[in-house]
């Protein structure tokens, strides 16, 4: 079932050299790719998969990568894959990577800081039993659903959907990534797949994107689970009615109901917080009917997302949640309704290598707390297949997906430290 | 500066009748004007203004007029005009009526009932010194402004906007109005006004549409003033962020704010409505973006409406929402806005009139609450220019603007006696 792995875009000889993680270097390729971008730098970093600006970083790692004396091949999903020449494509090796696509004026480190900690620990040990991968279309701003690269490599997307998947100019995802190294006619054989058997496993490093670990003085987390998550659509229904003639008792606002539901979601969600760990409980989309101002509003339909760390956490936040929202209609008069139209079930990675993580930071002296990750990342797509981690890196005030997103350089070394650690 | 009142249509004799307000012909009569309707009775009453259903509403009442022995006049902005032939035009009257226009899909009750009620007063008392009026377009829903036959006729309204008034078909309401009585080049001219002088007041009745009558089993109240009208646009400004990364306790979140803006302006429209009287405070509009379900929204922006029955507590509700928006902002470390684009100061209705109604209503041993009234009616127009009170009716429920609206027929003949008792 699984493709052939892989076309072979360039090969070069081993350079030996033995030399440590340097986090000059790591600045340098935070900066060099963070020039490759279709936007102007003030307004952030522009990258969209298949762009001529994504293209010149990738086109940089590669060549650093070669540098450093690794083979390097492309997937038919695009994916970039690069090997130190003494280990060869069949022996089995760590996968270590993440992305280089970006949002739209988006920042320097989300992505490219799990692509340049993988280059660094092989520039570093050029013996590194380590396959550094970088992802295509992690973000989904380019072809509207996010780690398809990786999906499409597990296998986990059909190749008809893939086929729909069109960016800004109607043009699909093979077609658009073709001469990027994307082989149209292998992704949209139905049962494409990687290779899982090839690795020990996946550490990939990652910008929290939270402002959780920057608050602490934490350089660096485990990450032990990927959040599961819970969305809803919820709606309250009252009577619309005249703003100016109907007292302030005879009303059945809708909104005031709605209003009601975000501060209660809003504690539900600092209790689970405090209960389950890294729980989330958002309000993030909010319609009113008729939202006029002279008219009490008759209808607020709520979209809610909500994220834990277990199973457990999700299905007791779900009945908190349920319990909320028919509580403030009953108090309210209001009708109520909310479906679940979403469940992921939350993602345990392998406690071996979180075990390896932490048992590589304790040589260093570093004590590296357990969290749970709140958004999905590449590994969430391949956790499933093969014994896989991520390491989060400290983000200065929690900013991402913006151009003030910040990490300090020594904390992306850090990671990229006991990486190198962990896998050897 | 007054236009010369008035082109004649029909003039018939009178027929002298003494009769007693009738609750039956009441009944029939409003019976009579919802068959006259564009839409399927069971989906409501519609009735747009220069419609033939309207028309039929309106041929029917001035055929009950000339019955009655009425002479009537439609004037130049398209509102008609019926007196007892007995009275003629240049005798100081009351000017007693509503309006036969509805809204879509409306009610039986809005409007009719004060036409009904002075049509009634007319064939009860031949001899009454009033003049029946029917006002074209007070909902404002065909031209998009309401109290427009009104306004015209005041002269507060000026040529170019009366021009550039359109319904749904483009048609503006000069071109549409003159087969039903408007006079284009009249109303066209700056400083169209009504004959004040010509009255002795106005008195109209009109359903509450609210719930405080009904609920405490009141037929029928006085209306002492109309609630002045503020309203604001507001707006919570917060940071977008991921919704699964970003910790309960590091987001800056817009919507909660809002949230609490809305809760808050809740109660203290509460508050004030004991202090001052039938005040609201009602957020009518509220738009989030980026109205993402996973993202922490950034903004809120609210329309708020704000009416109480003097300008003290105008003014007092006003301090109150600003400080609410601010401490909001404060505690959540939100950024606040607020800005009242809409200052309309309450308008005391005539104490003479009032009393008069008052005094009317005790020798018929009724004591009558005093209100104010949350919504504007074609008495706001013209209370500046002469002394005018209004009779609120008792809505159901106080739902209007509704197929279920409804009031008591034995209410609005009691609101007829009163009036025709107050103006004897």
């Amino acid at each position: 079932m699984y493709y052939q792995f892989c076309e072979i875009v360039t090969e070069y000889n081993i350079t030996m050299q033995n030399i440590e993680i340097s986090e000059s270097r790591i600045a340098d390729d935070i900066d060099r790719i963070a020039a490759c971008t279709e936007s102007d730098p003030t307004v952030g970093y522009s990258r969209p998969t298949f762009s001529p600006a994504w293209k010149e970083a990738r086109d940089y790692v590669v060549g650093e990568a070669e540098r450093a004396g690794c083979v390097v091949k492309i997937d038919p999903a695009g994916n970039v894959h690069a090997r130190p020449g003494t280990l060869g494509w069949d022996k089995p090796a760590w996968l270590c990577g993440s992305h280089l696509d970006s949002v739209p004026s988006g920042g320097k480190f989300d992505g490219v800081v799990g692509v340049v900690a993988a280059l660094e620990i092989i520039r570093a040990n050029r013996d590194a039993e380590l396959e550094l991968v970088i992802f295509a279309e992690e973000e989904g701003t380019t072809f509207g659903i996010a780690m398809l690269g990786s999906r499409i490599w597990a296998g986990t997307v059909g190749a008809d959907r893939i086929r729909s998947l069109k960016n800004r100019d109607g043009v699909d995802f093979a077609s658009a990534g073709k001469t990027f190294g994307v082989v149209p006619e292998r992704i949209s054989r139905e049962g494409f797949g990687f290779p899982f058997e090839r690795y020990r496993g996946l550490i990939e490093v990652h910008v929290e994107q939270g402002a959780g670990l920057w608050k602490q003085g934490t350089p660096v987390a485990v990450v032990t689970a990927v959040n599961g998550r819970r969305q809803y659509v919820c709606r309250t229904s009252g009577v619309p009615n005249h703003a100016g003639s109907t007292g302030m008792a005879d009303r059945f606002d809708a909104l005031a109901g709605a209003a009601q539901i975000v501060l209660g979601l809003e504690s539900l969600g600092h209790e689970l917080n405090g209960l389950a760990g890294n729980a989330t409980l958002t309000v993030g989309g909010l319609t009113i009917t008729p939202n006029a101002i002279n008219v009490i509003p008759g209808n607020a339909d709520l979209l809610v997302d909500f994220r834990a760390s277990s199973n457990d956490a999700l299905q007791a936040g779900d009945r908190r949640i349920r319990q909320l929202v028919a509580s403030v209609g009953e108090k309210r008069g209001l009708g109520t309704e909310i479906d679940c139209f979403e469940d992921l079930p939350a993602l345990p990675l392998d406690p071996g290598v979180c075990e390896k993580l932490h048992h590589a930071a304790s040589s260093m002296r570093l004590s590296l707390p357990d969290v749970s990750s709140g958004a999905l990342h590449d590994t969430a797509i391949l956790a499933p297949y093969l014994p896989a981690a991520l390491l989060f890196v400290a983000s200065r005030d929690g900013i991402s997906h913006n151009p003030n997103e910040y990490s300090r350089t020594g904390d992306i070394a850090t990671a990229a430290r006991i990486v190198a650690a962990a896998i050897s």
